[in-house]
């Protein structure tokens, strides 16, 4: 067999918290004028108490709400799918088994965090949430899960990709979400994330129905991704394989990493791997060290890898791995030597989005072509060396909307950084 | 439980074939030039004897070969899923099933044929298909299912839309089909589906390593297409129902309909639904008649419902559905009696679109959302009369692509005929 999709009966029913089994604890979030540990009652004006204190959770195990598990059901649990046409394309011993997170409705993991972020602000009363998106899957998947809890939704999109992704305007707007090109108030500015961040933190610190939403960096994020990984312990063992030698994942805020391979944290011959862009080596080139979330300097500062919260990386089409930092619970991980960290230039990772599509079929997200290549890498390594090698990667969302990306690589004009 | 996956090794093994089984034979098709019936040699130059042996077959049963059974895997079976959170904003009593076919790698129902004919022309020694597409959605499928089995695929896409939907064209691309403008030789002429067949026909005419493909209307299309309705039978027992009341699909060349029909024209108590467009309304106000299948008059005159062969359709967004005749197979069933027909101006199908993806998150097609209309208003007149009915409907494809026809639509400048 090839496929394995267990029924929604086998949906998982808890998250899965690394927070209480980490190996160095994490360090607290600093207040960015007081750089004093952040308390509860500085993220209360943004965020509901449900999340907050998820974020700091000790509970090995946190239960998902049954009302988040009757929207996640709608698209979960996802396809584990065992790539025998490309492993027979690549001759390789290897066994390579992707988790297809691009069957969801936004067309990536994203919404596995959206529905419980959108759940928890509607029990505590919270009628409407802001937030900002850059490529745009964040904000299409909060306004997806906004759809479904009848909550207002209010997207500040980075201008160039308002401008230049109509499409992906237009998806959110199908599920009644407001877009606007960010900055605001600077109408012939090309905004970018810093900019949208503090447009979405001002408008939900200055009105009483809004809280702010963020999609990926942060612990109570990361924790909602688990359920990927979870499924795929199961299918994996339905498939017949014990545990996979290598967990692959493309890392940029790291809730897409997280969320497949924590949950084999504790399996300590089970390599994980990060895969970023050379042109934004966060975890491959970055320090270690406090630094703010965003480029404005308006977030607390969280302990983690980062390049500057003033590095601007170049334009590469994979949107979701531009970021100057990286979650907290990755960097910690790689700081221990517990998670490995590779990283490519977007033509290699474009030469492995088509030879995917051309023996599975699917077409990738550029986010996602970075695992692949890791993939195939590995693939090839085992072929190498001859070894029956087993490797799980996350095939984190389709690439529909980025063709024109796969377009330029097809004419020759990617720029190859 | 509200989706139902069953394994790869459950997939159906043979296509249903209606044939033998219709109340009134088939009328053969007819030579344009002699109007005498059209036999296997005349359709030699274009098609291998595989799929003209099927148009014509008399078995009830035929096995669909390994080689095919190993591509269909990648995708099939498609999930049934009972659209809950739908039926509970309509307040209906009525369930509500449909078959997600969007799954597939080119986003449709389309590549359950594309498959088996590169299969049947491969196994001949053909190493290159022609084709003409109109908004895409069949070039799309016919280069996926090449890049399978190492074909050339040539594709010719109206011009129009080659110009508007240039993310069409690089889909194609990314598996390797060559894309062309119709008409090739009249650099500054829009182009119709018409055109474009003249073109692909011409090209498999006059090559003698080329063969030509049609993604629609033919007696095998619909054929390899009742894969959705096998499967749609056994998922709907393992859910509890015996056999839906009504079979809902929109009918454009009619495969779409076949493909989940025909697997139930012997159970006299379902009732089977074709939707088309007001625009385009061949069954509903039609004539019975011999007619081309083309614009251009190259092609067999088939016994069909038709608006006539010049008969131009206004540029609604559900292209798929813009043709001036319709399948032989199912123009029979409707003269018959067996099917009916409803007609929808594409406002209202819009509309149903919306409430779709606001409930049950994914977007549909402008095609499929022509059945997602029929399906509610089956559910709201169950409501009306208080009946427990069960309704199965087709969601042939995804949206992501038309999501420019969305803006419109929420723009609120969509015409709405």
């Amino acid at each position: 067999m090839t496929r394995w999709t267990p029924p929604p009966s086998d949906l998982p029913t808890s998250w899965y918290n690394v927070l209480p089994r980490l190996q160095s604890p994490l360090e607290p979030p600093l207040h960015p004028a007081t750089r004093q540990p952040v308390g509860p009652d500085d993220l209360a004006p943004l965020f509901p108490m449900g999340l907050i204190a998820q974020e700091v959770s000790s509970e090995p195990w946190i239960d998902i709400p049954g009302e988040v598990l009757d929207i996640l059901r709608l698209w979960r649990p996802t396809p584990l799918v065992r790539a025998i046409r490309l492993e027979q394309a690549l001759g390789t011993p290897a066994r390579i088994y992707f988790k297809d997170e691009s069957v969801s409705p936004a067309g990536s993991h994203k919404p596995n965090t959206a529905v419980p972020q959108v759940f928890y602000n509607r029990v505590e009363g919270t009628t409407r949430l802001a937030t900002e998106t850059g490529a745009g899957q964040w904000g299409t998947a909060l306004s997806f899960a906004c759809a479904q809890f009848d909550l207002e939704c209010m997207v500040y999109m980075v201008r160039s990709s308002y401008e230049a992704k109509a499409y992906r305007k237009t998806m959110m707007e199908v599920w009644g979400g407001r877009v606007v090109p960010s900055p605001v108030a600077e109408p012939e500015h090309p905004g970018s994330l810093g900019t949208a961040i503090t447009d979405a933190v001002r408008d939900a610190a200055t009105r009483p129905d809004t809280h702010y939403s963020l999609g990926s960096v942060l612990n109570h994020v990361l924790l909602h991704q688990t359920v990927i990984g979870l499924e795929a312990r199961d299918q994996l063992s339905a498939a017949g394989e014990r545990l996979p030698d290598v967990v692959i994942a493309p890392c940029g805020g790291g809730s897409n990493l997280a969320g497949i391979a924590l949950p084999f944290y504790e399996d300590a011959a089970v390599r994980i791997m990060a895969v970023e862009p050379s042109s934004c080596p966060t975890l491959t080139e970055g320090r270690f060290d406090y630094d703010f979330g965003d480029t404005g300097g308006l977030t607390p500062l969280l302990p983690m890898y980062t390049l500057g919260h003033e590095f601007v990386p170049p334009r590469i089409h994979a949107g979701g791995l531009r970021y100057h930092g990286d979650a907290p619970i990755i960097s910690n991980l790689v700081r221990d030597g517990r998670v490995e960290a590779v990283a490519y230039p977007q033509g290699k990772v474009f030469d492995a989005a088509i030879q995917f599509a051309r023996t599975e079929g699917k077409i990738p997200a550029p986010e996602t072509a970075h695992g692949i290549r890791a993939a195939i890498d590995e693939a090839l390594a085992a072929k190498e060396t001859g070894e029956e090698r087993v490797i799980l990667f996350n095939f984190s969302g389709h690439g529909h909307l980025d063709l024109a990306a796969y377009d330029e690589y097809l004419r020759g004009d990617l720029p190859d950084y």
